[in-house]
C-alpha cells in the first residue's frame, strides 16, 4: 500500500496548518484573534439568508452540472457592471475560487505542465497544480516595489514549452497589490506572443482603496478568448461557507470541456446556490461601506504594524492582506510560539508564516501574511499583542 | 493554447449527456420520465429543512477543512449500526460520494496508475480516475451471472506493479448487485496478497431488498487498514442536492494525507452541513420504509421489462438501478431517439445508455442502465412508453 508521490509532496496549507496549536490554546481559555485566515466578519447580506428561509422543497434534488439557471444569471447581471456581457454557456458554478482554479488547471494542464506566477502567490495554487500533477513557476515580486511585476524580461524567462498560462491575483492574495492598467496590458501582451492562457483570480475585485481604479484582465478585449476568470462570492459577500464560486471565459471551447469535469461531479449544493443567486439584489452601497470599512481596517493594521520596531511592510492598495517582514529569523517558528508559548491578559493573536506563500524554498522565512478580517477594535488588540509577542520572543528566543 | 490531453480523452457523463435532447423535447410541452439519473422522488427528512431554518447567523464563515464537528460526529454515530467505531482523524467530510473518490484517487494514485474493478461500473469513476491521470481497470462481469465476481485468477490477471487498489460499488451502480460476504472475503484476500487498497463504495447500502442481509467491507477486520469507505447521504436521506458525502478509513495515515487536498479546497458549504448533520435523528423506520418502497418499484420495473420482447434482465437486489440488454443495436441511438422523434400522448422516456459505464469499447452498446427513482405511478407509465417505444424504434429504424 502507497500513497502517491503526489500527495506525499504536498504541504498542509500554511494557513490552516498551525490550527490544531490554535485549538489547544482556546481549550486553554486563551483568546486567539485570527489574522491567519481571510474570514471576513462583515455581515453577509440579509438577501442570502431570506432565500434561503423562502426555499421550500420536499426533494432536495441535484441541479445542473454548470450550476441553477438564475444563479448563472446573477453573475451574468454582475458582470455588466464590468463591461462584459457572458452567455450561460460562458461560465460555470463551482465549489468556491477552489475548484475554479482546480477545474482550470485540470482543463489546460497535462502532468508536468506549467502555470507562471508572480510570487509570493496564494499559497493553494501549490497544491491544486499538484493535484494536477503540474507545476507553479514563479517569478519574484518584492516587499520594496510593493510587490508590482518586474520587467518583461523576467517574465518571459520563465516561460518554457511546457508553459500552459500565465496566472495573476488581482488584487493580490497574500500582497495586496492592485495591479496597473499597463501591468495588465504586459501580461496580456506575454500570453498573445506566446500563445498561452492568462488566468486571472479576481476574487478581490470589489476591494479595492484609496479612490484607485480597478481594471479588470475582462478589459483586455483584444485577447479575450484567452482570459479565464476565476471569481468567488466568498469575500465578496462576506460568504465564505457558501463555498460559491465561477469559471468564466469568452472562450467557449474552454468551457465546454470544464463542463466534462462538472459533469462529473455532478452538481454544486443547493441550498447555497438559492442564497447566492439572491445576492445580485446587493445594493451598490454595500460594496461601497466594506470597502470604507477596510480602508480603514487596513489604516490601522498599518499604523499598527509602523509601531513595532523592524518590522517592514509597505501600505498596499487592495484585499485585505498584507505580507509583512519581522524582525526575527523564522517567521513561522514565531507563529507557532504565538499560540503555543505567548498570551497576554489571556488573549494572543494567530498569523500564517508567509513561506508558504513561496515556491522558491527559502524565500519568505521572515515574513508573515497578516489578513485585516477584523473590526477595528480586535485588530487594534491584535496588532498590540503581535508587538508585544515579537519584543517577548526576541527577548527570550532569539 | 492548448486543451490538456486529459480533458480532450474524457467523455461527457453518459448519464447527463443527452440532457440537451431532454431540454429541447420539454421545450417543445413533452412530458420526460428520467429513468436515466438516480434522482430519488422520495422526501428528504424535514428534519434537513428544520435545521437549516433554525439555523441563524450573520455571518456565513468558512467551517473546518474536515468537515463540522457535529456532521462528523453524526457519522461516526451513524456507523456504529455497522459495527464500526470511528473517530474525527478516521473520516473527512467531502462535496459529496463524487469528491471522496476524487481525494481518494488523488491520494493513492500517481499519474498512470491503476485502480481495478469489476465492469459495468459507475461511469464517473473513469471521469475521476482521468482527472488523477490514473486509469480504471476492467474485469468482466456478466447480466447473466447476476453481474457477481467472476474466479479470483480473472480478477488477479489485471494485477499490474501500477495497481493501487481494488474498488467496489456495493450495491452496485448501475447492476444493482449485492455482493456476498464470500465475494467480500476474496477481494480482501487479494488485497492483502498483493498489497492493495480496497475502496469500497457503499451509498447504496440501505438499499437492500428481499430480506437480504449486506455486507460491508467494513467487516473485514483483519484488514481494516486497506479499507477505504466512500459514502454520501444522497440516496440514504434523498438528498442529493446537499453534495455531503465522506471519505472513512482506519488507516489514520491515509485520512491525514486526505486532509492536505481537504486543506487546499478550504471546506464544503456550511448550510448543507448544518442540515446534514441533523439527519443522525432519522428514525430506522424511514430506511425501512424507503426500502419496502423500492422493492415494489424494482418489482414494478421487472414486470414491466418482462413484458417487452427480447430485453433481458436478471432481477437485482440493491441500489436502485438495472442493467438491461435492449433488443437494438445501439442503445446510444435509441436513447437519442426517444427524446428527439418519439412521443405518445405527449410523452417520452430517458435513459442511460450503458456504454459509458464500461471501460473496454464496444461493450454496453445494447444496454441501458434505468433507474427506479420514480414513483409506482410515473414508473408504470414510464416502462410502458419504452415498449412503445422499442416497437416503434424497430419498426421505423432498424
Amino acid at each position: 500500500m502507497k500513497l502517491s508521490n503526489r500527495i506525499l509532496n504536498m504541504q498542509f496549507s500554511p494557513i490552516r496548518k498551525l490550527a490544531p496549536y490554535a485549538a489547544e490554546a482556546k481549550k486553554r481559555g486563551i483568546k486567539v484573534y485570527h489574522l491567519n485566515i481571510g474570514q471576513p466578519d462583515v455581515k453577509t447580506p440579509d438577501l442570502f439568508f431570506k432565500a434561503i428561509e423562502n426555499f421550500k422543497t420536499t426533494v432536495l434534488a441535484y441541479t445542473e452540472s454548470q450550476g441553477m439557471d438564475e444563479l448563472q444569471e446573477s453573475f451574468i447581471e454582475y458582470y455588466k457592471k464590468w463591461d462584459t456581457e457572458f452567455t450561460k454557456d460562458e461560465l460555470v458554478i463551482t465549489n468556491g475560487g477552489s475548484e475554479a482554479i482546480m477545474l482550470t488547471f485540470m482543463t489546460i494542464c497535462d502532468p508536468g505542465d506549467e502555470i507562471i506566477s508572480p510570487e509570493p502567490f496564494y499559497t493553494n495554487y501549490n497544491g491544486f497544480a499538484q493535484t494536477a500533477s503540474a507545476k507553479m513557476v514563479p517569478y519574484l515580486t518584492k516587499a520594496e516595489d510593493g510587490f508590482h511585476l518586474p520587467d518583461r524580461e523576467v517574465i518571459e524567462s520563465k516561460i518554457t514549452d511546457r508553459t500552459r498560462a500565465l496566472m495573476i491575483s488581482n488584487p493580490g492574495n497574500p500582497t495586496g497589490t492592485v495591479y496597473t492598467a499597463e501591468e495588465l496590458r504586459l501580461l496580456g501582451d506575454i500570453a498573445k506572443e506566446h500563445d498561452l492562457y492568462l488566468i486571472a483570480d479576481e476574487v478581490y475585485r470589489e476591494f479595492v482603496y484609496d479612490g484607485l481604479k480597478y481594471t479588470s484582465t475582462l478589459s483586455l478585449k483584444d485577447i479575450i478568448d484567452r482570459v479565464i476568470i476565476v471569481d468567488s462570492i466568498s469575500k465578496r459577500y462576506s460568504a465564505c461557507g457558501a463555498r460559491i464560486g465561477l469559471v468564466a471565459s469568452k472562450n467557449k471551447e474552454f468551457i465546454h470541456n470544464v463542463m466534462k469535469l462538472c459533469q462529473s461531479r455532478l452538481c454544486v449544493p443547493t441550498v447555497e446556490q438559492i442564497g447566492a443567486a439572491a445576492l445580485k439584489d446587493t445594493p451598490e452601497s454595500y460594496f461601497i461601506e466594506t470597502r470604507a470599512e477596510y480602508q480603514k481596517r487596513r489604516d490601522i493594521l498599518m499604523e499598527g504594524l509602523g509601531k513595532i520596531p523592524g518590522v517592514i511592510c509597505k501600505k498596499p492598495t487592495g484585499a485585505f492582506y498584507v505580507v509583512a517582514k519581522l524582525p526575527v529569523k523564522n517567521a513561522e517558528n514565531f507563529a507557532k510560539f504565538l499560540l503555543t508559548d505567548f498570551e497576554k491578559d489571556g488573549k494572543t493573536v494567530m498569523v500564517a508564516p508567509a513561506n508558504g506563500f513561496y515556491a522558491t524554498p527559502g524565500l519568505g522565512e521572515d515574513e508573515v501574511r497578516i489578513s485585516y478580517c477584523l473590526n477595528c477594535d480586535d485588530l487594534k488588540a491584535a496588532v498590540e499583542l503581535l508587538k508585544a509577542a515579537i519584543e517577548e520572543y526576541k527577548k527570550t528566543r532569539e
